[in-house]
C-alpha cells in the first residue's frame, strides 16, 4: 500500500503537502501484542495500517478491558495522535492484535496539514465520526442488549474476522473483550453448547450452529 | 448572543462566509419538552444554543432512554445535522429540556462552509471530539463504575446544573437518564436517605450530605 491510498482526498492536496506526508511517514513493523498507545500521556502520531490488525480498547483502574473497535489494512488510527485534538479528553489504548505493518505520521506534521487543507480536515472529521459511530454501536449493545445476544454477535464477528468457524480464544479473553467476567462467559458458552450453537474445547470455541447464533444476535 | 460568538474561528472566515452564516441562521424559540431531532431520519440543521438547555439521548427499541450529554448557552449541536457527516451511523435524539432560544443553520450551508474553510472544518472537528469525549466518559461510567457511585455523581451534576440542592425530579426520570429501572433507583435513593445523603419527598430529591455523595461519586 502507498501512503496516498490511505487518503481519498489525496488529489486535493498540493504537491508540497503530498511530499510532506510521504516523507514524514516512517514505516514500522510491530509484532502481535505490542502496546502502541496507552492513555493520553504519549502521542506516537497517526498510524496508517498497511497490514495486520490493531485493537482499540479502554481500561479500568482495576485492569478490566473492553474492546472498542478493530483497525484493519487501509485504516487510519487517529487516537494515537490525540495530542493534536485538544478536545479529546479520554484515554484509549491501542495494541497490535496481529503482526502489523504501519506507517507513523508525526502528530505535528498532520496537524499542520489539517490546518492548511480543508479537504484533509474534513476527511479527518469523517474518520473521527466513523470511530464515534462504532463506539455508539457498542454503547447501544451494552445498554440495551442482553448478554446472550451480545456474545452471539461477538462470536460471529470474530469468526468473520478470522475467516474460520474455529476460534482459538479463551473464555478469559472473550470476557476481556466484552467487559465481563470469565465465569459469566463460561456459563453462557456452556448454554450455547447445550443448544448446539458452539462446541467447546480447551482454549477454543467452534461455531456449529451459525443460524441459531445469528437469530440470537439479532434478537 | 451573536452568531459570531459561537465560532472562535470567526475571524478566520472571509466576509462572504461570515455573511452566509449570519444570513442563513434562523432564530427559533422552543418550549421545554420539544423533540428537536430524532434518529437519523431528519436533518434539521446545526443548532446554536442561544439560551436554555438541550439534552442528547439514545433510545432503545423498547423506549428505554439514556442521556448522553447536555448542551447549554453557547454550545453547538452537530448531530441534528448529521446528514452532512456521512460517517455518522448512529441515531441520537435531541430535546429541549428547558425553554430554549436557538439559531438553526441549514446543514447544506454549513457543509459548504466546512468544505471551503479549513479553520471551520478543524473547529467542527473539535466539537465532534468534545462530544465523543463526553460519550466515552459515560461509557467508562457504565462499564466500570458501580451504580451507587454513578447515582451519586448524577445527583451532584443535576444539582450543579440547577444551581440548587432541591431537585424536582422523579425516580422514573432519574432511571430514564441513567438507563436503569425505577425500582433500582428508588432502592438506592432509600439507601442514600438512610445514610443521610439525601432527603426524599414526593417528586423530589434534596441533597443533604454533599460530602458523603462526593466521596461516593469519586469511589
Amino acid at each position: 500500500m502507498s501512503i496516498s491510498s490511505f487518503f481519498p482526498v489525496w488529489d486535493q492536496l498540493t504537491p508540497d503537502q503530498q511530499r510532506l506526508l510521504e516523507q514524514s511517514a516512517a514505516p514500522r513493523a510491530v509484532p502481535a501484542g505490542t502496546l502502541l498507545h496507552s492513555g493520553s500521556a504519549d502521542c506516537v502520531g497517526l498510524l496508517l495500517v498497511g497490514g495486520g490488525q490493531l485493537r482499540a480498547f479502554i481500561l479500568s483502574d482495576e485492569g478490566k478491558e473492553v474492546t472498542l473497535y478493530r483497525l484493519f489494512e487501509g485504516d487510519i488510527c487517529l487516537f494515537s495522535a490525540s495530542c493534536m485534538l485538544s478536545s479529546i479528553q479520554f484515554d484509549i489504548s491501542i495494541e497490535a492484535e496481529k503482526d502489523s505493518a504501519l506507517w507513523v505520521v508525526p502528530a505535528a506534521v498532520y496537524q499542520t496539514l489539517m490546518e492548511q487543507s480543508a479537504p484533509l480536515a474534513n476527511y479527518t472529521n469523517q474518520i473521527i465520526s466513523s470511530r464515534f459511530s462504532e463506539v455508539m454501536w457498542l454503547m447501544d449493545q451494552i445498554l440495551f442488549r442482553r448478554f446472550d445476544s451480545r456474545l452471539a454477535a461477538f462470536l460471529l464477528e470474530e469468526s468473520a474476522i478470522e475467516g474460520s468457524d474455529e476460534l482459538s480464544i479463551t473464555h478469559e479473553r472473550i470476557a476481556h473483550h466484552m467487559g465481563s467476567a470469565r465465569e459469566v462467559v463460561t456459563r453462557m458458552l456452556k448454554y450455547f453448547q447445550s443448544e448446539g450453537m458452539v462446541s467447546l474445547s480447551r482454549g477454543g470455541v467452534r461455531l456449529t450452529g451459525r443460524e441459531k447464533l445469528k437469530a440470537l444476535a439479532r434478537s
